[in-house]
């Protein structure tokens, strides 16, 4: 592997993510806080790693597709390492790797939280730990390639690599002008959330706050009861509708941009997004119907949970912890399929749920008509083998990272919904979980061991986790 | 579909249960039980219906692999169905929903069960009961392709969709000389079990019990303690060996046969189930250690019950469900997993396993140099595309099953672990699970929406799914 141009890339990355921290520290000196020093001492200390790092010189078309996968894995790892640094600083979170846990939470817009009372962490560092979820929701690389031209060589694999589902689009033929959009369309869809929330009666912080929470599909709060706290139904309303389209596939709204509606309403996965979500909005109304006073209480917190968890963003109106267990397995399984690839969100994306079941379809047909020839095909188009592979193998590797990291936090001995629960919100970047790791309850009780194991979780679930493994496998490091 | 062959096979099958259901009445009538009668009436209804069917004419060049996979899941229904008179008609168990259970679990060689207090079932009915999953374990189909020459037709597919694994090796080139073979070394395998714990000290009839629930890695006891009951380490050990070898490949014991030692031990599957079985042991036994006196009890209870559930039999000789939450996950992991093709065992299968990890591993391979050509290998030979794509749907299919069915079963409301693993528990073919369906629980609480569930869990993981669903899919019955 080609080592230089993956140390300049992360050092563009580390650059970057000085600059995203001034507005952070602005708001410290505003408030006048105690984190302050934390932020100046980490934002220099970034700035100059990141800009040492970026003179690197390097022949563009040394990017391959293991730099590139190398590049986005090392990237994330270093970048919450420095990300943790205001928290750990400052004292707000004593310990260094629960800081780390929780920036590495924000970046990978899991949203799941280490801290016990967050209603007296200062504005300034609540601000980063939100905005970590907004810059780490559409990938970092790909804002780094957005307006910095040239990485150099192939700068598609970066962003593959980065952003979720089996074939992100490139929406034009030149791969910055693709990130351009993306970025212009979630700014533009984050600013209209904020004004829907202040609108709604929310203070402008907090709408800060909760639009980055919801545009990352995030879920980090700046309020012990989460949404709940605010109890009231249209930013509720709001929120939960802000999180579906979050989930949705971004080139979807490109192709709005260009008024091609048709292409949007038959698209197979936006249809299956739709489908499962209404389909589990409807089961759990019913289902948690005896619990609520009135059939409109009974639909918001079915419709607010429900999204919120299978866009894998794990905000809360409700104490959903408290639900029947028919509920629990239903929204576990939906917190399991995640939302659209291509989007902010996490878990194994409709995409492939989608791929999946047509192979099992095709496989039948194929058992009953053995001589007939079958191609998959998705929108019209068929789907090339690799392709298939990659995802059914990704699907293997995903219950193979969840089975193994159930029986490793299962030392911490806590029970098996909590273990289970927590896995599954840590891999597909959802936030809280079940029973000791419920939207009311936290992170905080679980050993160091199983605490590293999450955030390699978080890792390995937003990066897809070919990317992870392919930095840590030998062959790689063989010159050639 | 040529539903006239279909009916054949299923005329012979049923003729057949009811001349194996005979030593059970024998035994009743020496005892001169009140299940005589049930078992006269269940005889006479089986044999004639089976009689009528097998009257049929019908080309044997109709058994095509529809045609098969149709007769293999028809069959595993119906005789299910009748199988299940006898408990029922004879008032031991009052339900016939309970009776239809019990007897699945028996064909299927899951030993789940809903009788609450075992020890006052007669004689009879418990020698039907443990005699089926002797029936089951090698297969009713393979059984009567042994010794009625000629079904017709392609009888490699029925012996495909009935044997457990993703491709069971014909022995010799005719299939019923392939057959003939298994059953030979099966039928001397388990006599040589019967010898073995008659010698140790179990009392005679509870040697053939005890012997067919091993040889079938099915688990159904006699004794509300399960192995427990005897507090003999001999008797303990010699089933914990037993069910080891009943979980190996039938392929290797021909091998053995020949001599050929070396094909043996290279064998890629047989080293995992040991790798995986030695492994588990190892961790469980340091994880349970501080629950015993002294090491050698730790690790007779950690070798049984690592080897009862990883060869989805099911015994027990402690309450495991009392051990810690790592432990338990490690538990269920194995039973996920499975032991080898072509043995008597349930579960994923660690050819499977093996398999899924191979092509994880080319697939990395693949990412950083994507040129290169990749095929995987199992014990020298490349392994096809349709073999592989078969693997992974299976893989994806059988998830799939478990996430649906918690979700049912998940209605009554019962805490998560004790759903999780009834479910794990009826697919994968082990038994018993954790919490309420525990070594001493049973699965008698379910309401009989969930019983409905777990019987259709056992026969798709018995059949490994595509059978089954190939049986209720609208193609099959278009006319051609």
């Amino acid at each position: 592997m080609k080592v230089k141009i993956v140390l300049k890339v992360l050092g563009i990355v580390l650059f970057w993510e000085a600059v995203l921290m001034l507005p952070s520290l602005l708001i410290s000196v505003i408030d006048n806080s105690y984190e302050i020093k934390a932020f100046v001492i980490t934002i220099a200390a970034t700035a100059v790693t990141g800009f040492v790092l970026s003179r690197f010189k390097s022949n563009s078309s040394e990017m391959r597709k293991r730099e590139a996968y190398a590049s986005v894995a090392i990237s994330w790892l270093i970048m919450s390492l420095f990300g943790a640094l205001p928290f750990y600083l400052s004292g707000a979170i004593p310990s260094y790797v629960d800081a780390l846990f929780e920036t590495v939470s924000g970046f990978t817009t899991t949203g799941s939280s280490i801290i016990r009372d967050v209603e007296i962490i200062p504005r300034g560092l609540l601000f980063w730990r939100s905005f970590t979820h907004w810059i780490g929701g559409m990938g970092v690389l790909v804002f780094t390639m957005a307006f910095i031209p040239s990485i150099g060589g192939r700068p598609v694999f970066l962003m593959r690599a980065e952003s979720p589902g089996p074939s992100p689009g490139k929406l034009v033929p030149k791969i910055g002008e693709s990130s351009k959009i993306l970025y212009i369309i979630y700014t533009a869809m984050t600013l209209v959330l904020i004004l829907l929330l202040i609108l709604a009666g929310m203070p402008v912080f907090n709408s800060f706050i909760y639009a980055f929470g919801t545009a990352g599909t995030g879920g980090f709060s700046m309020d012990a009861l989460s949404v709940g706290a605010y109890n009231n139904p249209y930013i509720e309303w709001i929120i939960t509708i802000g999180m579906f389209l979050f989930g949705v596939n971004f080139t979807l709204y490109y192709l709005l941009m260009r008024k091609e509606f048709k292409h949007i309403f038959k698209n197979e996965e936006f249809r299956l997004y739709c489908f499962y979500t209404v389909l589990g909005i409807g089961l759990v109304v019913i289902n948690v119907m005896p619990k609520f006073n009135n059939f409109s209480d009974a639909l918001r917190h079915s419709a607010f949970t429900v999204s919120t968890l299978v866009t894998t963003t794990g905000y809360a109106t409700t104490d959903f912890n408290l639900w029947p267990m028919f509920s629990k397995s239903l929204l576990l399984t939906l917190m399991f399929f995640g939302a659209s690839a291509g989007s902010t969100a996490g878990g194994v994306k409709s995409i492939r749920i989608l791929v999946l079941f047509k192979s099992l379809y095709y496989e039948i047909k194929h058992t009953i008509h053995p001589k007939s020839v079958q191609t998959i095909k998705i929108d019209g188009k068929s789907l090339d083998d690799d392709t298939l592979k990659s995802i059914m193998i990704f699907f293997f590797v995903y219950v193979a990272v969840i089975i193994l990291s159930v029986i490793i936090v299962s030392i911490d001995d806590f029970d098996f919904m909590t273990s289970f629960s927590a896995v599954i919100a840590t891999v597909s970047n959802i936030g809280p979980g079940f029973n000791i790791v419920g939207p009311m309850g936290s992170f905080a009780d679980f050993s160091v061991l199983s605490k590293i194991t999450f955030i390699a979780d978080m890792i390995l679930g937003r990066l897809e986790i070919l990317p992870v493994i392919v930095l840590f496998s030998p062959v790689i490091w063989k010159k050639n």
